[in-house]
């Protein structure tokens, strides 16, 4: 049991630390403290019923009620704040932490109300570290993905080249948007949720954040990159992999094989008392002595230059960071990407991700998807 | 052009002003800053080709060569906050406008640093009143919600009664987690996204909020609530009828009749210069007039407790409120949810969304779909 008192004011649907307080879906911001160990919530009328049957672990305290608590003490148009401030006051709290994150206004009107709010680190310091249910639940999310990901692959193995190269399926070209749709659909059969699923082709797929768009065409490499979110849980899983529908060229098949190798590079290098910035460098001299450089070429980055991964679970993006700036330290528990990837205008880009569970005996490799270059 | 300086640190996939602001989607934080009129984002080396090409507006600037400029002023280890006074000093800005949400940590770090961050009101007040291009796609984000509220609608009327009253269709029970798959599908195929739908039978519904489980019935209302977001744009839109699988009784038919009168009456009140309050209270005015009343009954809260509606457009949620406490003011431009309801445990919940559009002349109802109760 966590002693310190802490305050947030976020929403549920974005927000991890809300989420992971209340473990319950929430569209609009609302109060959550913990004061000598115990949450509680404060909700609106809206909110009310649902949060005493979805959150028992939190005590549920009504926002209107103690609008009308700070009106009897003299403020006219009650907001949050005041709000805030009526609940810490009955409980004799007068200083309370707050996460980084916390809105800078709420703080200065807090401030005002003479709340003295404190930032403190992390939230949930636990939240990084996953427990064998939150293991399940990530599992669960990639499995979701790997869904997604086998519906895409068993299109484009059904697809027909036409003569200049674009791949049709059913008679109609067979698109970025519309094999999307096709990973999206599964993984909402499969009871999860993709936002922005990247189907890039060729060079558009050099730019490792582009969604792709319009005709696929056979014989270059297309990158897969799915990462729904498990719309019971809020947990997220993460895969990607890149096909070529025919045959990929020589250059293409080294930088295919320069990946795989990068990956099982990174994953030589997990561990429980390892730096993020460690794996990912061991990954990037690997390419740099192959032959495969990274920096800007005509005014364009091209090569490895993102990250080799990084922690996942309620966010896609979170602790820990294995990158070249990463200040990470590696612990059992965490669930990393590991994602390396090359990317150069005029062959295409390449990219595979797996995730890892760390253990005090070393990495566990949760994907069971196939990497296999050509469908 | 606006003049005043202006800077947000966010990622724009869930933060509206920056999805505003930039019109493209980056998952991680970054920086975006207004100076002397002109629009800057400072990005990693990842988004940096993508920002170029699809943030034409912006000038691009690169976080890591900041990162650079701040080593050589003798940083070790540069951040978020270093980089951001790096650039604002190349460009003698000492002191700069924040959004109320601008995150408390980074606001001390800048503070520590010298640079002077004061909150100002709404980052983008224009973003309240939607141009004609924003009202296409509000309304196209619309149409892939009745998209997806036609196909639930076909799947219930295609069901088939089994005794205990429980619904079937192709043999398998018709649940709310497969109507709601059947919803999300069609918006999928539609170019949209939708997270949570509300697919909630009976009592369930009387939770406004409540997603709904289980098995659906003939002969109660099952409230259906579809707001995806267009993938390629980032607007929402937002639709609500209940339906009855076979006959409703007469007080559900009663309820439904009053709820269609409250959306009429609250249209009646819609205009530029009326407060979203009145609107509110006018509904609220006439379902108590109507012997609908709202409070608390057996601990639990019934009747009308949620806001009339709210503003619709890269938020789900956002100004302007109409509601019990809204000291919000309508004008021209602003597109709004008009959606009363009504709560009585052991009858079931009824609620009706349409969205309006306000124009000098009055409001336009956004929503063609029809309203029937019975299907």
């Amino acid at each position: 049991m966590q002693k310190e008192n802490l305050l947030i004011v976020a929403d549920s649907d974005h927000d991890a630390d809300m989420l992971y307080a209340v473990r319950m879906f929430v569209p609009d911001p609302f109060i959550y403290f913990r004061h000598e160990g115990k949450p509680h919530i404060v909700v609106s009328d809206l909110e009310y019923d649902r949060a005493r049957k979805h959150a028992k672990h939190c005590k549920v305290l009504s926002f209107p009620h103690y609008q009308q608590v700070a009106k009897r003490n003299g403020t006219k148009r009650p907001g949050m704040a005041h709000v805030i401030r009526s609940v810490l006051k009955e409980r004799g709290i007068k200083k309370i932490n707050v996460p980084s994150s916390f809105p800078y206004g709420l703080a200065k009107q807090l401030r005002d109300l003479k709340v003295k709010v404190k930032i403190t680190g992390a939230c949930f310091p636990e939240r990084e570290l996953k427990s064998s249910e939150e293991l399940k639940k990530i599992s669960a999310a990639l499995m979701m993905a790997e869904v997604g990901l086998a519906e895409a692959i068993e299109a484009l193995k059904r697809s027909k080249v036409a003569k200049d190269g674009r791949l049709f399926r059913n008679n109609t070209p067979l698109t970025s948007e519309r094999l999307r749709a096709i990973i999206d659909t599964a993984i909402i059969q499969a009871g999860g949720l993709a936002s922005h699923t990247i189907v890039a082709g060729g060079n558009q797929a050099c730019d490792p954040h582009e969604q792709g768009y319009g005709a696929l065409k056979a014989n270059q490499p297309i990158i897969l990159d799915v990462f729904p979110r498990s719309q019971r849980t809020g947990y997220f899983g993460d895969i990607t992999r890149t096909v070529v529908k025919g045959r990929a060229s020589d250059s293409v098949r080294k930088m295919y094989e320069a990946v795989a190798k990068g990956q099982e590079i990174a994953f030589g290098k997990l561990g429980p008392g390892r730096s993020g910035q460690e794996v990912h460098k061991g990954v990037k001299i690997f390419f740099d002595g192959s032959g495969f450089k990274t920096g800007k070429i005509k005014g364009r980055m091209q090569g490895f230059f993102h990250g080799t991964g990084q922690g996942v679970g309620l966010e896609i993006h979170e602790a820990p960071r294995l990158g070249q700036t990463s200040s990470d330290l590696l612990k059992a528990g965490h669930v990393v990407t590991i994602e390396p990837g090359l990317y150069y205008p005029g062959i295409g880009g390449i990219r595979l991700e797996d995730m890892a569970y760390l253990t005090k005996k070393g990495p566990v490799n949760l994907t069971q998807f196939e990497k296999s270059l050509e469908v």
